[in-house]
C-alpha cells in the first residue's frame, strides 16, 4: 500500500553505485550478511545511548552550578569523537593490510563506508564503522566525569580530539585491529581494558595534572560534595546498563548462525547478571560498613559489575557472571575512599569503576576462557594502560603549559556554568 | 577489515563447548532460530528499560524527601529479581517434565543457559531466560510504588526476593509453564493477570499491612501529597510505553515465520493504540469531571490502557484496542478516589493501573479471542490473585511481626532519604 | 522449556483468521518479509521514543511554571495523533488505487491492519502502519514547542487532531503516497520537508496568530527567558538523536537484501555524522560570535544537523553528511536571533531547526543524489510548505475567533500549570 517504498528503493537506492536491483532480486540473499549488519546497528544504537547515560550520570553527580557545563562537555565530546574517528581513527584502528608499522601503528586515512556492500566481509562496512565509533566515544565519556567541576571546556575538548582520533585507535588496534597484543594471546572481548581502563587511565592522568577541586581535601579531611540530582544519576545508570547489552552483545560481531545467536543471548544474560551482582554487593557492603546503604555506591557498583564482565561476557556461567560482577561492586566500595586518601579527586568515581574494575575484569578472563593466561592478561593491561597513561599525561602537561586547563579560583567557586557558558542548568531553583 | 571479528569468533567462540565452527558453516542455517532469539533479546532489553521507567515514574510521584530511597528500591529490586530468578525462579516457572507437583509446583534448581544451542527448541535458552526474567522484575517494580514514602528498605527487599524467587514463578508456571490454569483454558497473552494484577495484589496486601502515610487521611479528608517532579513521572511513562512494545510484542515468542512477524506487528500497533486511548480517555474524563485536565491521571491512563491490552494484544482490531484501552483509562480516574475512600494509600496509583485494569484486560479477552470464556478468565484471575494476595499478606505480616516494615514517625516526617540513606536526591534545591 | 511458547503460538495465533499453522511450517519462509517487518518495528519504536525526546526537550526549555502543561501537551498530542492517523490519516496518505482526487486527495476510511499477512507486499501491514504513524506524530510534536507558555490546551489539541488526521496525511500523500510532487521528481527520503518543515510551517502559522509571550519583546529589546532545566533539554536531544536512527534508517523501508542492509547502515552512519557536525558547528560558532559556548545552541545545532540530512541520508559520503549537517548547525545560530528581530516568539527554536534546516536539507539533496534537481526540490518545498502554512493559518484564525487560543494575561503570568491544570511540575522547589 505504501508507494513510499517503491519510490525510495527504486529511485533512491538505484542511485547507489554498483547495485543493480533487478539482478540482486534474482541472486540468493545472504541472510547472515543482514543479521550481522543488524547486530552492529542495534548494538551501535544501544552504545550510542550510553553517551546519554554518561551525560545524565555526570550531570546528576556534579553540583548544580556545574551541570550545564557537564552536559555541554558530554554532547561535545561525543560529536568530536564522531568526527575524529571518521577523519583518522577508524583506519588507524583497523588498518587491514595497511599498517604504517606492522602491529603497532595503523594507516592514516579517512574512513569511507559507502559503495557496494562487500558481501565477503559478512556485514556492511557502514554498520561496523557505526558500531566501532561508539566504543571510541565511550572511552572519551569516561574522562569527562573524573575531571568535572574544574576543567576548562576547550582544553578538555582538544584532549578528547586526540584521545578519540589517535590514542584510543592506536591502542585498540593492538588487539582488535590484529596488532601485537592480540598476537601475544591477550583477550578482551568487549573492552574492559581497551575501552574502560583506557578511559580510566586518561582520566587518572588528567586528575593528577589538574589537581582536586577547591576545598575537597581540607585539613586532612575529605569534604563531601554531594551530587545535585540523584534521579538523573540513577537514570544515567539505567541508560548505561541498557546500552551495555549492545556493548557486550554486539561485540560478538556476528548473528548469522545459531551459534552466534546463542552466544549473543548468553552475553546478554551474563551482562545483566554481573550488573545486578555489582549493585547488590555494593548495597550489602555499604550497609555493613556504614550502617546505611549508599545509593551512589549502588549505582557505581552496577557499573563496576558491567565493566568487570566486559572482558569476557561469553564464557562464564551465570554464576561466574555473578561473582565476577560482585567483586566489581566490592572494588568500588573500597577504591573510592582509597583515591580520596591519595587526594586524587574523581568526581563521579570513574577511576574505580572503569580502571580498577576494568583491571579486575581483564584479569578474570582465564577463570572461564580456555587458551588465555593470567600473566598475558596482566601484560596486555600494563601495555595498554601504560601507553594511554603516559601519552595522556604528556598531553595534559602540554595543554596545562600552553593554554591552561583549569578555571580560575573565582570561576570554580561561582561554578563553571556562569563562568564559561553564561547560563545555568536550573536557573529558577534557588540553592539551599 | 576488522580483525576483531576473526579474533572473537575464532578464538573466543571456539572455546564454547560443543560448537564446531567449520561444521556449522557447512550446515544450512535455521534462520527462524536467529529471528526467535533476536525477538527475545530485543523484547528483553525493551522490558529491562521498563525498570528505568518505574524508577522515574515513582521518583517523580513521591515527595523530594523520599526520592533517593525510591531510586534505591528500584535499582535494588531489579538486581535482586535478576539473582533470585536465576537461583530458583526460572526452573520453578518452567519445569518442563520436572514438576515437583504436576501443574502446581515446579522444580527447585538453578538456571543454566550456556552450552550448545538447542536448535530443536527454536531459540537460544539464554534469550528466553533474559526475556522471562524481565517479566519477573516487572512484577516487583509494581509493588514499590504503592508502598513508597513509609516502608523500610530491607523488609521491602526481602519481600522482593520471595516475590521474584517464589511467588511470581509459581503462579506464572500455572499458565506459562503449562500448569493447571492453562489446562483450564485461561488466556493471558503477556500478563495482565500473571504480571500486572499479581504485582498489584502484592502491593495491595502490603498497603493494608503497612497503613497509609502519616497525615494522608485526616478528619475524613484526603490530603493531597503531590509528586515532586512531574517531568520525571512523564519520562517514566514514556519509558514504560516504549518498553511495553517489547513486553507484548516479545510475548509472541516467535518471529521466524511471516505469520509470527505479522502477529508481532499487529501487537505493536494495538499496544500503542490502547495506550493512546487510555491517555485520551483519562484526559477527557478529568476535564469533564474536574474542569481541569490532570496530568498524573493522563499518565496513569496511558499505563492502564497498556495493562488492559496486555492480556490479549493480538486478536483485537485497532478499534478493539482503542475501546479496551479507553476503558482502562476510565478505570483509573474512578478507582484512584475509591481507594482513597477506603483509606488504602497507593502513592503512585499502581493498584488501579495494574490490578484493576489488569482485571479488566483479563476479562476482555473473550471479546476478540476465540476459544476463551469470560467465566474461565474470571476464575483464573481469582486463583492467581487469591494466591498472590494471601501469600503476600502472610509474608508482610511475618515481616511486620519480626523486623518491622515501617519507619518511625519521625523518620517518615523527615523523609526516608535522610533517615535510611543519609543522603538527599536534590540536596541543593531548597524546599518551598 | 517454555510451554508459554506452545500456548501462545498454537492457541492464540491459531485464532488469527486465515493462518493455517501446519501449512505454513511446510512452505519456505520469506525471510525478506520478516526483515522488512522488523525494520519497521525497530524503526517505529525508535521514532516513538522521539515523542519522549520532544517532551523532555520542551519541558526543559520552558519556565518551570509551564512545565506540567508542556508535558501534558506532548503526551496528549501523541495520543491524539495515534487515534487520528488510524481514523482517517493512514488511508488518506496511502490511498493505493483509491484516491478521491488522483494524486491530490486520498481515501477517507479507517485503517485496518489485522488479518492474513499479505506476503506480496513484502512486509506486515501493521508494521507499516506503526512506523508511518510515528512520523505523523513527530510533525505534531514540532508545533508544541514553538507555541509553548501561552497557548490554551484544548485549541492546541484540536489543531493537533486536524494536523495529524488531515493536513499531514494529505501533503505526505503527495510524495510518499505516490501523489503529484512525487511524479514531478521531488525527493525527500525521510521527511525534511514532509515532516520537519511541515511541522515548522504549522508552528510558524500558530506563532503569528498567537503572538509572542508577554514581556518577550520590550522597548526594542529581546528579554531572555531561560529554560528551567537544561539537563532535561539535553536528555531530550539525546533521545531525539537516538530516535533519528529509526527515523532515517527505517525510511529505507526494506532490509531483506544485502543492498538494503548496506543502505540502512550507511544511513545510520550519515545521520550520526550530520548530528555531530551540527553540534560542533554551533559550538564553534557561538564561541566565535559570543565568546561563550551556548548549550541550547549546541543542542539545537545537533537537531538541525539531523533535520538537514533527513531529506537525503543515503547518498552522501560521510564528508557530505558532515558539511550538510554543519550548515544546519550554522543556520540555527543565525536564524534564532533573526526570528527574534521579527518578533516571532519560538520558545524552543523549532522553526530554525525544523523549517529552515528542513529547507536546507531538502535543497541539498541534488548535491549527492542523481536524478534530482535543485529547482524541483524548491518547488516541492514551496508546494508542501505553502499548503501547510495556509491551511494552518486559516485553522488557527478560526480557533482564535471561536474559542480563543491564548490564556489570559494573568494566567500567563502565573503560569499555565496552575491556571489550566491546577498542578505544578516541581511543587517543592522554590523559585529563585
Amino acid at each position: 500500500m505504501t508507494l513510499r517504498k517503491t519510490l525510495s528503493v527504486a529511485t533512491l537506492l538505484g542511485a547507489l553505485p554498483g547495485i543493480a536491483l533487478a539482478q540482486e532480486a534474482a541472486a540468493p540473499v545472504d541472510n547472515a550478511f543482514i543479521f550481522n549488519t543488524l547486530l552492529f546497528l542495534i548494538g551501535g544504537f544501544l552504545v550510542f545511548w550510553m553517551a546519554a547515560g554518561f551525560a545524565m550520570l555526570e550531570a546528576g553527580l556534579v553540583r548544580s552550578k556545574n551541570v550545564a557545563m557537564q552536559l555541554t562537555k558530554n554532547i561535545a565530546l561525543f560529536s568530536i569523537a564522531a568526527i575524529m574517528y571518521w577523519l583518522v581513527g577508524y583506519n588507524l584502528m583497523y588498518p587491514g593490510d595497511g599498517w604504517s608499522i606492522a602491529g603497532v601503528l595503523g594507516a592514516f586515512s579517512t574512513a569511507d563506508i559507502g559503495g557496494d556492500p562487500a558481501i565477503e566481509a559478512g556485514y556492511a562496512t557502514g554498520s561496523d564503522f557505526f558500531f566501532q565509533l561508539m566504543f571510541c566515544a565511550t572511552t572519551a565519556s569516561i574522562v569527562s566525569g573524573t575531571l568535572a567541576e574544574r576543567i576548562k571546556l576547550w582544553p578538555f575538548l582538544i584532549f578528547t580530539a586526540v584521545l578519540t582520533g589517535i590514542i584510543y585507535p592506536i591502542e585498540a588496534s593492538w588487539q582488535w585491529g590484529g596488532g601485537f597484543i592480540a598476537e601475544m594471546g591477550f583477550s578482551d572481548f568487549a573492552g574492559s581494558t581497551l575501552v574502560h581502563a583506557a578511559g580510566g587511565f586518561a582520566a587518572l592522568a588528567g586528575a593528577l595534572v589538574l589537581g582536586p577541586r577547591l576545598g575537597k581535601y581540607k585539613d586532612g579531611r575529605v569534604v563531601p560534595m554531594p551530587g545535585s540530582n540523584l534521579a538523573l544519576a540513577t537514570l544515567g545508570t539505567f541508560i548505561l546498563w541498557l546500552g551495555w547489552f549492545g556493548f557486550n552483545g554486539g561485540s560478538q560481531l556476528a548473528l548469522g548462525t545459531e551459534a552466534d545467536a546463542n552466544a549473543v543471548a548468553v552475553i546478554f544474560a551474563n551482562t545483566n547478571m554481573a550488573a545486578a551482582a555489582g549493585a547488590v554487593a555494593a548495597m550489602i557492603l555499604t550497609q555493613v560498613l556504614y550502617k546505611k546503604v549508599d545509593l551512589t555506591m549502588v549505582l557505581n557498583g552496577a557499573l563496576a559489575g558491567l565493566v568487570s564482565i566486559t572482558a569476557g561476557p561469553l564464557d562464564p556461567t551465570l554464576f561466574g557472571a555473578l561473582w565476577i560482577g560482585a567483586v566489581g561492586g566490592v572494588i568500588v566500595v573500597f577504591v573510592v575512599p582509597m583515591l580520596d586518601k591519595l587526594k586524587i579527586d574523581d568526581v563521579v568515581g570513574a577511576i574505580p569503576v572503569h580502571l580498577i574494575a576494568g583491571l579486575w575484569g581483564t584479569f578474570a578472563v582465564p577463570f572461564y576462557t580456555e587458551g588465555t593466561s593470567f600473566v598475558t592478561q596482566i601484560i596486555g593491561f600494563v601495555i595498554v594502560g601504560g601507553f594511554v597513561f603516559v601519552v595522556s599525561l604528556v598531553l595534559w602537561l602540554i595543554l596545562k603549559a600552553t593554554m591552561g586547563i583549569r578555571v580560575s579560583e573565582e570561576e570554580e567557586i561561582n561554578g563553571l556554568d556562569m563562568a564559561e557558558l553564561g547560563m545555568e542548568a536550573y536557573p529558577e531553583f534557588s540553592k539551599g
